[in-house]
C-alpha cells in the first residue's frame, strides 16, 4: 500500500512555471504583477452532503475545483492557482489517480497551477482553495447593484436539480436528458472567461450555487436593492420549457441550485455588450428581470401575478 | 437552529483592515505590495485521525490555525490571512463561538485577517488556507543545507507525542507536567517571529510536524544533504531529560511529532547571529547536528553509537 507522501508526490506534484515554488515544501510561493490584486476563495465538497459517498472520483476531481473556479469567475478573476485538501477514508490509488485526472484536466483547461495541498486519512471530504488576478479596484463584487439595471444569467437553469431529484428517485429522467442533465451536475463548467469579460460591463455579480433567488438574493442584500424576476424568461433546456410550470420544475429552476452559472446586473445601456460578450464567449446570455429599489427578490408570470418560491435555496443544517 | 449562514455571519464575518475585501462575497481579494511574495498553504485536521472526537472546540480552532502559521514560519513568512473550511456534523452554536474564539484570538495575536471560508454539514474537519508576505526571492526553503552547517532547533520536543501516549493509556502524566504537554499539544505555538527573523541566517528550514527525524530527512532530502544528529544534544524538558533514554521518550524526542518547532541549518559562521535571534524572540534554539554530504539522517548517542529510529515518523494510511 502506497503511502501517503507517495500517494501526493505521484498524483499531484508537477513542475511549476509561473509560481515561484509549487508543491513539495512548507508553503507555495507565488508573485503577483504590479497594478493587479487577488481573488482568493475556498469550498468543501462532502461526501454525503455535496455527492453520494460512491460518486465517481474523475468528475468529483473535475467538481472540485470547478465550483471554486465559478467564484472566481463571479469576481472576474483570472483563475492562476489551486491548493487542494484532500481526505480520504484509505489510500485507494485507482481513486486518487482518477481524481487527480478530473481535477488537473480541468486546471490545465483553466491554465491554473497546482501549487499546494495536504492529504489526510478520514470521511472522504475535498477542500479546494484557488487564487486568481485582476486589475487593482476592479473586482466584481455583489454590492455594485443599481436601480433600473438589468439582471442577467448565463446558460439555462435547473439542470443540475433535476439531476438530483432523478438520482434520489423524485422524478425520472432517460437516455440523452439524463446523461445531459447528469453532466451539468457532476461537471459543471465554471464562465471563467465569461466572468473576465463582465468586469467592464457588470455592476454586480454572482454564481448560482444556492440557486436563482437566493443568490439573486445575496445581490440585493449586498446592493441594498431589489430585484423584479420573471418566470417565463428564466432560460431553461427547451425540453425542459414545457414542463416549466411543474412545481418540481420550477423549484429546480428557481431554487435547485448547482448551476454554476453567472448572475449578474448591468445597466440597460450596455445591453448591446453583453450580447457581444454572449457572441465571443460562446455562452447565451439571458435578460431575467430588473433592479429596484427595495428589498428582496420577487418572481412574477407571464400575467403579473407573484409565483409562489419554495424554500430559500440550498442550506445546510436545514 | 441557527442555518449555516447566520452561523457564518455571526461568528466569522469580521471587518477587515488590511484586506481590500474579506468575508461575504465569492472570493475575498487582497493586494501585494511591491518587492514582496506571497507564501501559501493549507493544512487539514480531521476528528479521529488529527484529534479525539470530543476534543474541546476553544483549543482546536487555536490549532487549526497554528500548525498553518508554523508552515509560513517555517518559510520565514509574515502571516496576513487566513480562510477556513469547516465542516461540523451539526449545527452547534456553542460550540463553533468556543471554536471561534480559539481561532481568532490566535489569529488577533498574529495580525491575522480571516477573509475567507466555507461552512459544510459533514464529519467535523477543519482546513484552514493562510497566507503569508515574503521580501522577493528570499523564501526559506527546505532545499538550501550546505555541508558544514549546524542543524538547529526551536523549543523542546516531544512533549506533544507524550501527551497523545498518555491519552491512549499508553504512559501517565500527572498534575502540572500532563497540563503542560497537553497544552502543547492541543495548543502549539507557531514560531512566528523566530521564522521571520531567520530569513537572513538559515539556509534552510522546515516545521516538526512530522517528527524530528522526518523533518530532517525532508531537508536532506531536498537538500541532497545528509544529516549527524547527536541525541544527547536534542533539547527536552529538564524533567524530561533523566528518562530520555527510555525507548517511549526517546521515540517521542525523535518521531512524536505535532511539536511545531522550527528546524533549521545554518552556516557556523553564524552562530553567535542565531544566539542573537534566541535572544531577541525569547524562543531557545538548540544546535543538535550537522549537514554532511551523502543522504538520510544518522542519530548517534554520546558514545558515537547508532541510535535505532522507531517508525518514520507520523503518517496516514499506515
Amino acid at each position: 500500500v502506497a503511502t501517503e507522501f507517495e500517494l501526493i508526490a505521484r498524483y499531484f506534484t508537477r513542475p511549476v512555471s509561473r509560481a515561484v515554488l509549487g508543491v513539495g515544501d512548507d508553503a507555495a510561493i507565488i508573485e503577483v504583477p504590479n497594478g493587479r490584486q487577488l481573488a482568493v476563495t475556498t469550498d468543501t465538497l462532502v461526501a454525503g452532503t455535496h455527492f453520494f459517498h460512491d460518486a465517481e472520483p474523475e468528475p468529483l476531481g473535475h467538481k472540485s475545483l470547478a465550483v471554486n473556479l465559478s467564484d472566481l469567475a463571479a469576481m472576474g478573476a483570472q483563475p492562476r492557482y489551486a491548493l487542494l485538501a484532500l481526505t480520504l477514508p484509505a489510500s485507494d490509488e485507482r481513486w486518487v489517480a482518477q481524481f487527480a485526472d478530473g481535477f488537473l484536466r480541468l486546471a490545465d483547461g483553466c491554465d491554473v497551477e497546482l501549487i499546494g495541498g495536504d492529504t489526510s486519512q478520514g470521511p472522504l471530504s475535498i477542500t479546494v482553495t484557488v487564487l486568481g488576478e485582476l486589475p487593482k479596484g476592479r473586482a466584481l463584487t455583489r454590492a455594485g447593484a443599481r436601480p433600473g439595471d438589468d439582471v442577467w444569467v448565463s446558460g439555462v437553469l435547473g439542470e443540475a436539480a433535476l439531476a438530483v431529484r432523478h438520482l434520489k428517485g423524485e422524478l425520472r429522467l432517460k437516455g440523452p436528458d439524463l446523461d445531459h442533465c447528469l453532466r451539468r451536475l457532476h461537471q459543471p463548467t465554471p464562465r471563467v472567461k465569461l466572468g473576465e469579460r463582465l468586469l467592464d460591463v457588470a455592476t454586480a455579480a454572482i454564481d448560482i450555487s444556492d440557486g436563482l433567488v437566493a443568490d439573486l438574493a445575496h445581490i440585493c442584500e449586498r446592493s441594498g436593492m431589489s430585484a423584479e424576476v420573471e418566470f417565463e424568461r428564466v432560460p431553461c433546456h427547451p425540453k425542459v420549457m414545457p414542463l416549466k410550470g411543474l412545481p418540481a420544475v420550477r423549484d429546480a429552476v428557481l431554487a435547485g441550485g448547482d448551476d454554476y452559472e453567472l448572475l449578474f446586473t448591468a445597466p440597460t445601456a450596455r445591453r448591446r455588450d453583453v450580447a457581444e460578450i454572449s457572441a465571443a464567449t460562446s455562452v447565451g446570455i439571458t435578460s431575467i428581470g430588473r433592479i429596484v429599489a427595495g428589498t428582496g427578490v420577487r418572481v412574477t408570470d407571464g400575467l403579473g401575478r407573484k409565483v409562489e418560491l419554495p424554500s430559500k435555496g440550498y442550506e445546510h443544517f436545514r
